[in-house]
């Protein structure tokens, strides 16, 4: 269903470089295809985003993208009218490099907050850059890196077609309308509009049901690019195909979480509405003392309560509410059971985690993935400024 | 302003004992007045809240306290009847033990979610608990103390009248409607209805807008005895009084959060509205990158716009925003300023870190107390239940 390794769908290619950014390593990357491609995005709800973000949003109207040009390292937020003059500069230096328009360019940047935008370093890095375009996503992936442990990529046949996505995630990640980096490529013929409605269907129930650490990036941009190269495909198919794949990655993104050792995952069903089913779900992967159970393997089960119980806005009834912790019911009707100590402990103890809360009060279901809370995250987050 | 050591009023006195739910430390404590005292309190809004809760909503109704009973260790929150008819039996217990009716007794627990409630410990330990008690405040402080540092009281005078605070906190704390357990005793003559006003006037500036880690308890209370035996005091250098010493209690709480080093208080001034000043300065308190910048001391500033612009639905204008770390101007207009570094840096590595949103958008304001987050919060919690 995944291809291992993952690949580019017809007319994709990607290259990364060091430009000097980073005191080593890749953080600079860009992504093309060789044709116009039907574009959609969506970009972070922050009232302060960055200015690719604001420029994203003027690009992405013609509906047209042939390439994506991204930096790690600094993420050119608070930087003023300089920003967005830098945020042009850096499309108008891909745009050149590859022998296209500027405005089929979408930039991003992602790194640190408030610090100018070494635009000269980056327009240096993009030179000469056509020659070196290869087919592996992975390549591409990893110039996008700020604290990833590892590159992420995926890739999915539809039909004759592919669906590619590549991203990072790691902290200050609680995407609302898209996750702090994603980009999806695919070569099945679809148009703009269509596409993006697929795109923000997929992203609800994925992205958007993501978080790391309850912070919400600046910088967040999902886009998703179809070139068309491969012709039209099965909708349905390709519907699923591409919420298979958001999901996937989703997990991926939480899993890597920084600090994080394990996978979250919270379902909860029996809401009364869909919005409650999904801020309970997010009030359980986001609780700290959910998430430092998990990291300790400890079977504090009355924590779940807790997060679920503070949602205050939502209709619960103690006594209608179940719980349970990788299959083990832990709660019945508001109340601890007796519960089998050792084999929580020892779900626990594995790489994922499933929580399952059934409220008992409607028909609504939502899930969440987060991650556990370890020191790393403190160690990694302590002094990300100067480091 | 504040007595040092800390005293009572006049007729309030406490005992503690260990009774053997901790396998050492003090875990039972007796708060009393020797006549009736008018009553007032507030509980936690959490959905699930423990078995002393239920019973304490229905004894505040009659407005007349002479005592409060309080075990650490055991919450007894999610052990459905049995934990209500403990909760009424611990309320007994100390009855008996006074010589006094249990609907005058209010009961705490705090500690594990989801354990049954050793009651037999706890009746007997509170056997001839009478001849132990005692004027000093720091007495019945130390029983009810968790995972705290240090036992925490306060008392200031008012007129003749003298108003005493006992509390506990660390974890598992963003109150709402009170705050963990919070105890506060006066010999001034006040009414329960108008006690309860004035209480709530009080909370809702300081222990409501506390967080150590955004998680609400189960088990929040703040319970306010005023027996009279001052006569009556001028009521707004009382009301002033009492929102002194629960500010005061609120930084001593947040200070003394599970693995901070640091208060971090938040102040957000020029909001649109009381409530959006007061969700975007909780925000700030509760945003995992805020915290970890200030424990590292790294001056990171764009995470404050970060934490600001992730509250969606406020009124924020980028443009009309500034920002201050300790009196340094470190956000003009949306922008980061060339602030000086070495200052900032110099200020954060101090024990209070005070941050200060200017919104420009209209004329609330409102502060939240929070604290870092350190790899202790982390160590505490992995493994709270087993320890």
């Amino acid at each position: 269903m995944f291809h291992d390794p993952p690949r580019f769908p017809r007319g994709f290619r990607t290259a990364s470089r060091h430009c000097g950014l980073k005191p080593s390593g890749k953080d600079l990357a860009i992504f093309v295809s060789d044709v116009d491609a039907a574009a959609a995005a969506v970009f972070t709800r922050n009232h302060f985003p960055g200015a690719p973000v604001l420029l994203g949003r003027e690009t992405i109207r013609g509906g047209k993208l042939r390439a994506i040009v991204v930096n790690s390292k600094v993420s050119n937020v608070a930087n003023g009218a300089a920003g967005l003059t830098n945020a042009r500069r850096m499309a108008t230096a891909a745009a050149e490099a590859l022998g296209i328009s500027p405005d089929r360019v979408l930039v991003s940047s992602t790194g640190v907050i408030g610090v100018p935008l070494p635009i000269e370093k980056i327009e240096q890095g993009l030179r000469g850059i056509a020659a070196e375009l290869v087919d592996d996503p992975l390549v591409g992936a990893e110039g996008i890196m700020t604290t990833d442990s590892h590159p992420k990529a995926l890739s999915m046949g539809v039909d004759d077609a592919t669906i590619t996505w590549v991203a990072k995630g790691s902290g200050m990640i609680e995407p609302n309308m898209a996750t702090m980096l994603s980009y999806i490529m695919t070569d099945a013929d679809i148009g703009a509009r269509e596409l993006d409605g697929l795109l923000r269907e997929a992203v609800d129930v994925s992205f958007n049901m993501l978080s790391v650490d309850s912070d919400t990036s600046t910088s967040d941009t999902c886009v998703m690019l179809a070139n068309g190269r491969a012709g039209p495909v099965d909708r349905d198919a390709f519907r699923k195909t591409l919420r298979t794949g958001c999901l996937r990655m989703t997990e991926m993104l939480a899993r890597d979480g920084e600090g994080a050792t394990k996978l979250l995952r919270a379902t909860v069903r029996g809401a009364k509405t869909p919005a409650e089913a999904r801020r309970i779900a997010k009030s359980l992967v986001n609780s700290p003392l959910v998430k430092t159970m998990v990291h300790g393997a400890d079977p504090n089960v009355g924590r779940l309560l807790m997060a679920v119980g503070k949602c205050f806005e939502c209709t619960i009834h103690p006594d209608a509410t179940d719980a349970w912790i990788n299959g083990q019911k832990v709660v019945h009707a508001g109340e601890r059971t007796t519960f089998d100590e050792a084999a929580v402990r020892a779900g626990l103890a594995t790489d994922t985690t499933d929580i399952l809360v059934a409220l008992g009060v409607g028909d609504a279901e939502a899930t969440a993935f987060g991650c556990d809370l370890s020191a790393g995250y403190i160690s990694e987050n302590a002094a990300y400024y100067s480091t």
